[in-house]
C-alpha cells in the first residue's frame, strides 16, 4: 500500500522529534530541564480553570463555527484594549492558532502558490503548509543582528508570481524578535505594492520587554484588505492544552471564505472556548506580572548565554525563546550528547536544535532554540549544566 | 485582494446555510423544530462532565501528539469490546472526526487523487476534500433500495489509476443505513485488488436498530494495511462540543505518517480527551438505554413519513438519520417556505435538504435529510406539522 507523496514528505517534528532520547535519559533516573518546548511552567488563571468546574450545560453541543458569541464579544473587548478596532464579524474562533494558520494559507493560495517567510520561523508552519500544498520561501535573517526582518530588495528578490502572501510572527518563535512599527509599515507596502496578503502570528503578543510596544497588523493604516492575524490563547494564559485560538481580518469576503472551511469541521471545542472567555477579564496585573517574570528569566539566560565563550546571540526583545550561534558544528549532536553522555549531579538539558527553524538546507545546524520556560532557580541550574556541558563537548569533538 | 480559487470554490455547509431564515422566524415568535441538524438532545453522561469539574492541574499543558496515554489505553480497552483488536500504537486522536477525516485524506491522497464515495454522504466530505485538494468521486445509491452499496462494476467504473481509497460511511449519515458484513467484504476485495484503502467512518457505531451488528472495517480478515477507520465521540456520548476523535489503523506505516501531520497542530484538547476518557467505562446500560430511545424515535419518524402519500423511505437501520423523497421538485423551496409561510400554533419545523449531501448536480432535490434527535413528544408535533405543510405546499406549488 503505497501512501501520499506528501505524507512521506512531511516534516517530522524537530523539536519532538528528540522526545525519545529524553525519555531512555529519563528512565535512567536522570532529570531533564527541558527548554525545548514552549509549554509555559506558570499557572493557567484558576479564573480559568473555574469555568471548567461549573459548566452546567446539560448538553455538550455543538457551538456556531465561528466561535460561540460570549466570546467573540470579549475577544473585541480584548483586541480594543490592544487598540485593535474590530467587530465580532471580523474573527472566527479556531482550534489553537495551528487551525488559524492552515485557514489563512488555504484561503490566500492554491496549490502550489508561495508564501514568503523570514527564516528563522516556527518549524510547524512546514506542516501546514504541506497540508495545504503551499510552498514556503524563505528569506534568511541573522543572529548577529537580532533577527531583524530584511530590506525591501530581499523581498522583492523572492516574489514571484506564485507569491500569495507575507507571514510574519511577531514578537517571533524562535527568534523573540519584535519587529518595530516602521519595519511593519515597510513590509505592509512592499504586500500593497504587489496584491500580497500580509498573514502576523501574534500569539506572543503580551510578551515585550523593557517597555517596548508590539504593533499589530490590524493597526497598519490603509491596510485592513490585506492584513490577517493569527492567535492563540495557549501562551499568554499558559493554557496549551485548551486549543483555543482565533484568525481575525477585516476583509470581509476572506472572512466569509474562511467560515466555509471553519463550517466543514463544524466548530472548536465548547467547554475550552467558554475558559478562554474568562481569561479576557483577568485584571492588568496577570500580564504585569507575567511580563516582569518572563523578563527576569530572559535577563537570566541573556547574561548566562554571553557569558560563554564563542556564543553568539543578540538579547530578545520579546515571546519566550532564545536563539544562540554555538561555538561547535552540530547543535543537534551536542543536544543528544547532552542527553546521552553528560549530567551533573544526575541533572542534564535540553535545548531544541534550530536547523528545523530555517528552509534553507544547511541553515542554523550550529544553532539552538531555548525557551524559557522554568523558574529562575530550575533556570540557573539549567544554564549552568548547559555552561559546562558545551565546554567538555568541546574539548571532546 | 485576490482570494484563492479553493476558497472561492469550498462549499459552504448546505446544513448552516438555511440557518439565517430559521433565526428570522424565531425571531417572529415562532418556534422551530430542528430536524435539520445531527446534535443529539440526550444529556451528555454525567460521569463525562464530572471529569470537567474535578480538573485540577496546575497547567493546562499540551499534551502528546498522538494523544493522551490513558485515552488511548482505555480506547483499546473500548474497542476490544467492540471486537476490534488494536494496541495505543494503532491509535492517533484527533480534534473531532474531522480532523480524522482530513488526515486520512491527506495520507493516502496526493492533490488531485481520487477517493470513491456512495452518494449521498456527510456533506463536510466535501470540505476536507477541498482542503485537501482531494477529488471526491461518487457512485450513487438510492433510497429505493435503502441505498445499499452498489455493485462491483459500479465501483470498477471509476476506479482511475488516480483512485487512491474508497471511503464510507457506516452506519450512514444521512442515510442511516447499515452495510452487511458480505458487502463490506465485497469492497475490501475490490480495494485489495486495485491496491487501494478504504476509509470508514464509524462515528455511529453504537447506533445499530433491530438487532443488528455493526462490522468495523478493522475486523475483515486480511485487509490490515488498508484498513483506517475514523471515529468521533460525539455521538455516542452526545458531546459533539468536546470535539475528540481518532484515526485508527494497523498499518504502521501509515500511522508514522498521520503522526507528523499530528505533530503540525500539536495536540488534540486536553480536558475534553480527560472528559471523553470517562466515557469508556460507562456501563452498557448507557448504550441499551440510548439505543432503545433512539430505535423508537426512528419508528415514530418513519411511520409518520410512511402514512404521507407519495413519499419514498426505507426503514433506516441505524444512525439517526432518515432520507426521505418528497412528491415535490424543490427540497430546499419547501424548507424555506415552511420556515417563512407555514405554522401551527405558532409553531414549524425545519429538515436538511438533501441535495448538499450528492455530489452528482441535480441528484437529490427532492430529497430531505430528518434527524430524530428530539424527544418523542416533540418528534410527534414535528411530525404532524411536516405533514400538514406538506399538504398545503403541494397545493399551492
Amino acid at each position: 500500500m503505497n501512501l501520499s507523496q506528501r505524507a512521506l514528505n512531511v516534516q517530522a517534528s524537530p523539536i519532538r522529534k528528540l522526545m525519545p532520547y529524553a525519555q531512555a535519559t529519563k528512565a535512567k533516573g536522570i532529570k531533564v530541564y527541558h527548554l525545548n518546548i514552549g509549554q509555559p511552567d506558570i499557572p493557567t488563571p484558576p479564573e480559568m480553570i473555574k469555568v471548567y468546574h461549573e459548566f452546567s450545560d446539560k448538553v455538550l453541543s455543538y457551538g456556531p463555527s465561528q466561535g460561540l458569541e460570549v466570546y467573540q464579544k470579549s475577544l473585541v473587548k480584548y483586541y480594543a484594549k490592544h487598540g485593535v478596532n474590530i467587530t465580532t464579524d471580523d474573527i472566527i474562533v479556531t482550534t489553537a492558532g495551528s487551525e488559524a494558520l492552515t485557514f489563512a494559507m488555504l484561503v490566500v493560495a492554491n496549490e502550489g502558490d508561495e508564501i514568503i517567510v523570514p527564516e528563522p520561523f516556527y518549524t510547524n508552519y512546514n506542516g501546514f503548509a504541506t497540508m495545504t500544498s503551499v510552498k514556503l520561501k524563505p528569506i534568511t535573517t541573522h543572529a548577529e543582528d537580532g533577527f531583524a526582518l530584511p530590506d525591501d530588495a530581499a523581498f522583492e528578490k523572492v516574489i514571484s508570481p506564485k507569491t500569495k502572501a507575507i507571514m510574519l510572527c511577531n514578537p517571533g518563535n524562535p527568534t523573540g524578535t519584535v519587529y518595530p512599527k516602521e519595519d511593519l509599515i515597510r513590509v505592509a507596502n512592499i504586500c500593497k505594492k504587489h496584491n500580497l496578503f500580509l498573514i502576523s502570528d501574534e500569539v506572543y503578543r503580551e510578551f515585550i520587554y523593557d517597555g517596548l510596544k508590539h504593533t499589530s497588523v490590524l493597526t497598519i493604516p490603509d491596510f485592513e484588505q490585506n492584513a490577517i492575524m493569527v492567535d492563540s490563547v495557549s501562551k499568554r494564559y499558559s493554557a496549551c492544552g485548551a486549543r483555543i485560538g482565533c484568525i481575525v481580518s477585516k476583509n470581509k469576503e476572506l472572512m466569509q471564505a474562511t467560515l466555509k472551511f471553519a463550517q466543514a469541521r463544524l466548530c472548536p471545542p465548547t467547554v475550552d472556548q467558554l475558559a478562554a472567555n474568562a481569561c479576557v477579564y483577568l485584571t492588568d496585573d496577570y500580564f504585569a506580572q507575567m511580563v516582569a517574570e518572563y523578563q527576569s528569566r530572559r535577563d537570566l539566560v541573556f547574561d548566562e548565554l554571553s557569558g560563554i565563550e564563542g556564543i553568539i546571540c543578540r538579547k530578545p526583545e520579546g515571546a519566550f525563546y532564545i536563539i544562540a550561534k554555538l561555538p561547535i558544528a552540530d547543535a543537534e549532536d551536542f543536544v543528544m550528547w547532552m542527553l546521552k553522555d553528560f549530567q551533573i549531579n544526575g541533572e542534564t538539558v535540553m535545548a531544541a536544535p534550530a536547523e528545523g527553524f530555517y528552509a534553507t538546507p544547511g541553515l542554523g545546524r550550529n544553532e539552538l532554540r531555548l525557551a524559557y520556560i522554568l523558574n529562575k532557580e530550575n533556570l540557573k541550574k539549567a544554564m549552568h549544566i548547559f555552561r559546562e556541558g558545551l565546554k567538555e563537548y568541546k574539548k571532546t569533538h
